[in-house]
């Protein structure tokens, strides 16, 4: 189990019983344990912590439905060439959005992507944040006002832009390899 | 069908016969017809040129594997952000190297592919040629001979990313779509 | 006291119990409220992982001093152009150094930087997880293993960057600014 | 002969009947071979196709002059420090434009030499193709027809990028060098 | 005295007396001599023409103020990474600005540093000469036009650039040191 | 006249003693006087100090040929895509290496010229001045002491780059054209 990561994975009846419950949760829901569950077990204070974030900002209630939020994911996680979120954030693109090719279409060029304009903008300022955050301006957060965000929406695109720009990171110092379960999933055409 | 380019795609009865016959070629061989080859129909000329220069060089043969050759056009057209080239290229390489995962990560990050020392290397190559060939020296030809490639293999890797460096940006022109069925081609696990 | 972030930034009386415990705390031991506490407290599960994250990486026992930690911060900090994090890490780097020059060298050009061959490999790494993270490799790991560091400060090298991409990232979102005090901070000559 | 490419260059009574007519033609109309021809040669199948694709493009009647279609050559060759390409091919927009001085202005700053605003936005359109074509939207072909330029002008805009996309990375992976005879042709005032 | 400087750096007595007239008169209005003088002291004819260039434009009288000319200074060393330049100018706009907290956020980012509208506009010019000058156009002169600057305030703007483009560069080439007398200058909080 | 500049040129007879004085020496010995002289003329204070600074690096007697400094000029003017440099300075390197090809091969991939190594040594350690002199190291000095210059043979390559670093800028800042006798002097063939 070693090689998903450059880090010791524990055993999962080594690890405290809330990271235990957790990965047996997500095991549970998913039929298979994401990698980054066990290769983040190495540090459960780190875990407990990822994931407190992760669904703070993935699970919040508001104007961007879970397909957009995984859009941003797979754009930013792109950008910065991670292979564990492009895969694995891939395939719940494609189950949230209901849609085999969007995920492959975002990751390689959002800009040729079929997408709504909305969703152009929020990429737009999704990569904006990833790529030169210090550069961001007064019409950036208005473009995405014009197309019905409101300011906690942005800071949803923003956050989870951010999330990532920590979790590509994370991915990069372990060498992290995605499940081969993400691959194919969500890919049958309707 | 006009979708799939932003130039006009002509149809099959007003072609050529040459360009018929090799468009009724592929159909049979594939079951579809990949839309490079309407797409490019609108200029019979360089149509023609475009397939003779994609198969003097995907077909000579040499010490590069049909499956290498498919990971550079990979690898240097995810460089090239072209959506066309990474996702039907893609299909092409799991059928050839019968790896349904293969395709996936090189687009993302050769790096952290699963890959051979020698395919790692021809992919370095590849990326130099295609992002900064004016820097190419003795020592990155030599590490080619290293892996045991010949001189006439070393060309082939270049004039293969030399060729997408074409091929992507004409995608790029047209906004090219992949046909749907690449998508999935290829992904079914051994 | 809208001006320190683009975002409302709520009154201490109207925050749930334990943000206002961790932000008396601080205030307590600083003498002020660094805003970024302010700031975040807008959205309070975020506010918690947030820093229990940073607690998590920022507080762990291991051969990296708190000044070197800091270090990192504000080397990759300054690469994102990040003002709220140079100038508030940069004073407590100075702080925990007792170097009252040491945060303005690193924040401008860490290679001119007074400091140690194992200081200057540790930043290097930082750099390169921050910049180009996909291009880690094994030789990158030696680097720090030939200063004294084992696999778990390396971890600790990587993660202090990766949370840092994240508050970088949403230091800009916010257009957070930096206490006044930070400016001066530790600026003493010894 | 060999020193004109890293590759072997062979006599031209070795060569297939239709290049050494090929060669012969374009001998007795510029008064020397262009190096390219030489260096081709060593793969027959290749040559054919790349000066059918050349032909293809640069031969084509529109409403490019073919003053304009060498100062595209010229200028996304230069973008792409390719020595042969920007030699030769100035040489022949000097000849084409009978303009001595136009070359070396395209080669080392377009924006800075004289030309006409239509040239300058043939120029820019060419350079996003040639360096971040993945980025082409609708303004950027809408900016073209505004100068009268239709459909079909503005792909050959584009298959002229594309086409010297691929020359140049063959003239680097041949480390191809420029006849002596290009260098001073063209340059004297009228 | 040699580690302000990768050259050898001579000793006052040994100066042709012009250059100690001159570094007497620093030394007796400063307190102290900043290094640039002794590092450049080792080749009297530049250490003549680099001052004399240095007064040409930092003394004309125009419409840019003294602290606007130090913005120009550091924002543009900031780019070029130059720790001497900003440490040095960083203390002398603290100084002209009357401002103890400007200096350090320009170095990071001048887009969320306290500025006027005009001083945002000088500084984006300086910007782009410092970085990308050859993409400037008639539109960025007229932006400075459009806050009152004229044309010798704009050669200003940008012979100031031009100026420490070359100091940045000998700063580097010399590995000059600021002197610690810099960095804590102008910081006390009016 | 006014086009040579975008700011105004002065007529000779409106100028200060020197400044027509040393334009009429370079007028009777060059046969015309190159654009700068004109251009600057308008500061008259910045012209003797640009002209100095000029004469004191490119006039000291050390160990770099006066080739070898035209060479610097040319490679990294071109980097910066400067026009008049490149024109006007390729002319002069033609005539000092008495070689009509090797300012065209040098602006256009100095890698790819008909150089001798330690001619390439001193473009490499030009170019690292001119494009990230930050990151200069020890290891970039000995490559120059290893091909026998001394100490202040590569201060006079940092300083020759750091002034057409200044030059460059001043050229863009004043979109500066080239005499059009620069264009074909010293192209004979020997």
């Amino acid at each position: 189990m070693q090689d998903i990561s450059r880090y010791p994975v524990p055993a999962l009846q080594d690890l405290p019983a809330d990271l235990r419950a957790t990965i047996e949760a997500v095991q549970e829901k998913a039929g298979f344990v994401p990698n980054i569950f066990l290769a983040l077990a190495h540090r459960p204070d780190e875990f407990r912590a990822f994931f407190a974030y992760h669904d703070a900002i993935l699970e919040r209630k508001g104007n961007l439905s879970k397909a957009e939020k995984e859009m941003i994911v797979v754009a930013t996680s792109a950008a910065n060439d991670c292979s564990y979120c492009v895969v694995a954030h891939g395939a719940i693109l494609r189950v949230r959005a209901k849609n085999p090719l969007i995920a492959d279409q975002i990751a390689v060029n959002y800009r040729g992507a079929e997408l709504e304009p909305r969703q152009r903008a929020i990429l737009a300022f999704a990569l904006k944040v990833a790529e030169r955050g210090a550069e961001l301006e007064e019409s950036d957060y208005q473009a995405l006002r014009d197309h019905g965000l409101d300011d906690d929406d942005i800071w949803d695109v923003g956050a989870i832009t951010a999330f990532f720009a920590l979790s590509n990171r994370m991915a990069h110092l372990l060498h992290l390899k995605p499940n081969p379960e993400f691959y194919a999933m969500g890919r049958e055409l309707a």
